[in-house]
């Protein structure tokens, strides 16, 4: 994404959200069933969309949807109950017509859940369990394909602006 | 269910529905964690409905919405993964304005699952594992109450018909 | 529970655990599934337990476990996509066999999902959607009833000194 | 799979299997929510084993486990409430070490949901909704990667000789 004179070059900025494993996210392996990696992802890109003001809910509002196209994730170490989980969220590409977000599931100190420091960080830390990837696509409420600088310019705009540095 | 010396009396007959226990409905006790018999309740109900000739689906292609006012609950011995288990429904209450389903879950033979003989029976057979009872009550699709004999008499007519013997 | 000389009288304290609707817990209805209730209310007594120094965690590591006999839910007004929600949970029985927790679900402001205000209350606030009730009993490792002032007093006895009060 | 000049080769059979959609695997966009799939594909393994005479089940049992070390999920259409949906499920690599299956989760007509015809195909039929892989690993029940040749030679064996075609 380097490039020589005008260049849109993503803020390789991970944020942080935090989350306690609960009981019905385990299986009878006695670690988290792996499904349940995909709705944390989804919580962590929220926590990070809302932080960069850009809710969700408030895009839904404007009949715009953001459905998955493509999800990968890799197990590497399994999160166990009761641990103490951060969802680090970075996005990674970015068009008028698709996101693509990156993830890190990472176990943390206990008292990280305790405090709940939701930040925006350059590293993330922590013991890494998972990590992923998912690409999505706007669409109106119709299910077509929307461009979002044409339907939501002002949204596409401030996207633009936190996402990005110009160079 | 209003009348003057005539009473409708319900046809206490159980709608059998088989499913199989999988991975991701077990906890890290090594049984079936206790929320997963809620969904399964709702998909007792829908087979019964389904069967009874009233697709759930079309009902809410009339408009009409039965959110759910009441759950109970009673785990009397756990499910496990890969049992073979059956949901038993009945049709308890009925009104214009209310329904009120109960159930049953059952583990029965690893047999049964492989043939998949829903039926109608007047007896529950099978180690009873779980039994309860939702409440619901009609909705129109702008959550305002509903009486099901104004807005779907057709559909009200043929519960009635189903559901009810005169005596 | 009242009587003459020396009884136990539970503290009716509200532990409030604050948690944000996510994208998965809704339905087509547009609303959370019930279902997703049930997990809240572990949440609030998982969460209620730790804040008692009584981690769930350590309890199984002890041999313990405290499965669900009874659940019951009543559904006042749906949870919506992204809504902060409090999980107020409160113990209401307690014996050497027995727990039964009460749970109050309500909505509450944006700014307190922002902050993470767990703490305890004598009154909860907020705009009530659910309410419900578990029962649970604990067992040993090989699912047969043990009563914990026998097995565990030290655990009994600081549940004892915590939910309760001589007079 | 190793082998001198005779090469084993996977037959591309893949196995159906059927199922409804229930209404808690919608999400308020009116579709079946994303992380639904995972576990779709994981009743889609389980049911293709157990037809090939080897229960997960009784692997676990034999003190071995299969976790999930990376999935991949392509959304082409999405499922609706009460959709008959088909499972496709193939094993596309097979070692001592590691398994590998694809998916592909199809629409298909109403009646077959009614006569549950599990079956094997060689070319699956029906709309397609989604495609999808997961890749496992052996281990044993201390979470040690497990060779399965060595410790149960009489699954690999069966494994073997279900999946491969010599030449």
């Amino acid at each position: 994404m380097k490039a020589t004179n005008e260049v849109i070059t993503m803020q390789k900025m991970w944020h942080k959200h935090l989350l306690r494993v609960h009981y019905k996210a385990t299986d009878q392996m006695g670690v988290v069933h792996h499904a349940n990696y995909i709705s944390w992802f989804e919580m962590g890109r929220t926590e990070m969309m809302r932080h960069l003001g850009i809710a969700y809910r408030d895009m839904e509002a404007l009949g715009l949807l953001l459905p998955v196209l493509d999800v990968k994730v890799k197990y590497h170490k399994p999160a166990h109950y009761d641990d103490c989980v951060a969802v680090y969220t970075t996005l990674t590409e970015f068009s008028p017509i698709r996101l693509t977000f990156n993830y890190e599931i990472r176990r943390v100190s206990e008292g990280e859940c305790q405090h709940h420091e939701n930040e925006q960080l350059t590293e993330p830390d922590g013991e890494l369990l998972t990590s992923g990837q998912t690409v999505h696509m706007w669409l109106n409420n119709k299910w077509k394909p929307a461009r979002l600088n044409k339907v939501a310019p002002e949204v596409y705009d401030e996207l633009k602006k936190i996402v990005a540095i110009k160079k």
